[in-house]
């Protein structure tokens, strides 16, 4: 079958044939609709990590799909069933996945399809057990992929409620660093009428006329071109805000979240940087912190609940958002143009099949 | 009446002759018995900061006590019954206090008793309203100036506890850093048996023998002496902990908890330091608080509920604790000894009167 690989030593993915799997027991065969593409794809192709699957020269890519039951090999499903896969898997059972909360696994205590130690999806076929599947509508065959990167929010925005419960917090206002595809569905989840925040911005750098900023301005957020306002200066500029969430991955913008958090806020860390020294006030920070009851945690991949949320908030997000964020729709024949940067484009998405 | 004060451009604290205060309409008259000295006053006195109550060149000094109702003057409070303050008050009522969460609410929206706008406890009488005052039994009077000091930290383990509520938390390790007053009084707390936490450990830089070590192993910690082990080393020499509580002020110390958190682990800081710029390698931590899961968060102050929680608490400590921490018993005469900062002592008490 097709799939779009990167093999070892090579920095570019290519469209290869292997072996169509077979699913073991309690496994289903799933045939692949739709495959996006995100950032941690580019980490994996350009950090050629040791992490391939074992045994195997090649990793296929791909961690954010929608697909098909073919054959439910004695499992529940049904076949022509629609479904969205989780990322995580164990090497070994562990109580991280015993608990539905592989999302908080330690190193060493998962892989992750696509990502590293476990081929992904962007394939023809690939098999998986059902309780790392996620039922979705038939309506979203053409979207569906997106239930996974909003689930990383969706347990983020969790995460964030918990950790203000022990005294009466009253959010009203979030800022999104980053305009890229995490930081667009982000806000548009911040924006749907479930969510508390009546105000929200949307930091990039970008000139207008931009597609992203008429979409953040479309959602009902605020732009902050970044380059005139930094995060430091977000409260003087606009306000100090309740919620920060961070889709970077500029390490940077940790620390300054610190400023750009109203008392008692609390900022989500999801970007990945590699390392980076620099100077900061670090004695203000602490005390700032401090004084004013503020928070930072950081939040890495999401759990089978937080998709089945993503999953509602998908559905209750406006139809015009959906299609103007999907800029970039291949075939696995043109691969290369799929996978390259192309800073006008959104989100980007192989097809391999339709429903 | 005699007080302890520290007046308008003076560095030293004096026993001072000021005016008995009167209770208004609401409020009851209140004898002291004891106040304990903190970091905090040390800091109000070197600073001889803007923030004397309206009207005086005088702040009286104090914000942990424990004392008498001499007079309930019509409130709810009996004559003789044993009451310990707490610190923040309104200077016109908001939603934060309304709520009975003063410790939440944000500069310019509170005073605090002692520290910045309002006069402490640290004289023969002072006044307050009944819902401020938390009621403790007979046998208080001598310690239950601690109760103070305790809430701090119940509070951050509440918010600690509460922010790692979204999923299956089990901390089984938590590190003190500080073996100061407060440090001991955090490490007492986790080594109660209602405490989550089956390992304890606490840094300090003291030299063997010394009472503080003594203490904290006879509690049932671990001592980690900073100079051979540093907060980034701990997870190396000892093991990566589930919960740091931070009680130095020095600011490293904050963004070091980063490498001494286990996976999932929470760091609570309650040091106030002044401005202190370093370098950190910020892209390394950022990157390990969002792969690990990692969370950062910064506790001032408390509120009635968490005195409470902190009186059950203190009733639960080893009477040889108590009696082992409180090594510094002064007459307000002897302000001057009381305000010397003694390296050997531990906690230290201004006695104004017995039950």
């Amino acid at each position: 079958m097709r799939a779009v690989v990167i093999r070892r030593g090579e920095s570019r993915p290519t469209l290869a044939n292997v072996p169509r799997p077979t699913p073991g027991a309690g496994e289903a065969l799933l045939r692949t609709l739709r495959v996006g593409i995100d950032g941690t794809d580019h980490e994996v192709i350009q950090n050629n990590h040791g992490g391939f699957p074992s045994g195997d020269d090649y990793q296929i890519l791909g961690h954010e799909a929608v697909a098909v039951v073919e054959d439910a090999n004695g499992t529940a499903l049904k076949a022509g069933e629609l479904v969205v896969p989780t990322v995580r898997r164990p090497p070994e059972t562990n109580k991280y996945f015993e608990r539905g909360e592989p999302d908080m696994a330690p190193d060493g205590q998962y892989v992750e399809r696509g990502i590293v130690g476990a081929h992904g999806y962007m394939s023809e076929f690939f098999t998986s057990s059902p309780e790392f599947l996620v039922s979705v509508p038939d309506s979203f065959a053409e979207y569906g992929f997106l239930v996974e990167p909003i689930s990383n929010s969706e347990k983020a925005l969790e995460h964030a409620l918990a950790a203000r419960s022990a005294f009466e917090w009253e959010p009203e206002s979030a800022l999104v660093l980053g305009n890229g595809p995490l930081g667009l569905l982000t806000l548009a989840m911040l924006e749907t009428p479930s969510s508390p925040f009546q105000r929200t911005y949307c930091l990039g750098r970008r000139d207008r006329p931009d597609p992203t900023i008429d979409i953040i301005e479309r959602l009902g957020g605020t732009y902050v071109d970044s380059r005139e306002t930094s995060v430091e200066a977000m409260a003087d500029a606009h306000e100090a805000v309740d919620f920060v969430y961070e889709a970077t991955g500029y390490a940077k913008h940790a620390f300054e979240t610190v400023d750009a958090l109203a008392p008692n806020g609390v900022g989500a860390l999801l970007g990945i940087p590699g390392d980076w020294e620099f100077e900061i006030d670090g004695g203000r920070l602490h005390r700032e912190m401090v004084l004013q009851n503020k928070m930072l945690f950081g939040s890495v991949n999401s759990n089978v609940r937080q998709f089945e949320m993503a999953k509602k908030r998908l559905a209750a997000f406006p139809d015009w958002f959906v299609d103007d964020i999907i800029t970039g729709v291949y075939t696995p024949e043109e691969t290369d143009a799929a996978f390259e940067k192309n800073t006008d484009g959104i989100k980007t998405v192989v097809v391999f099949d339709t429903r």
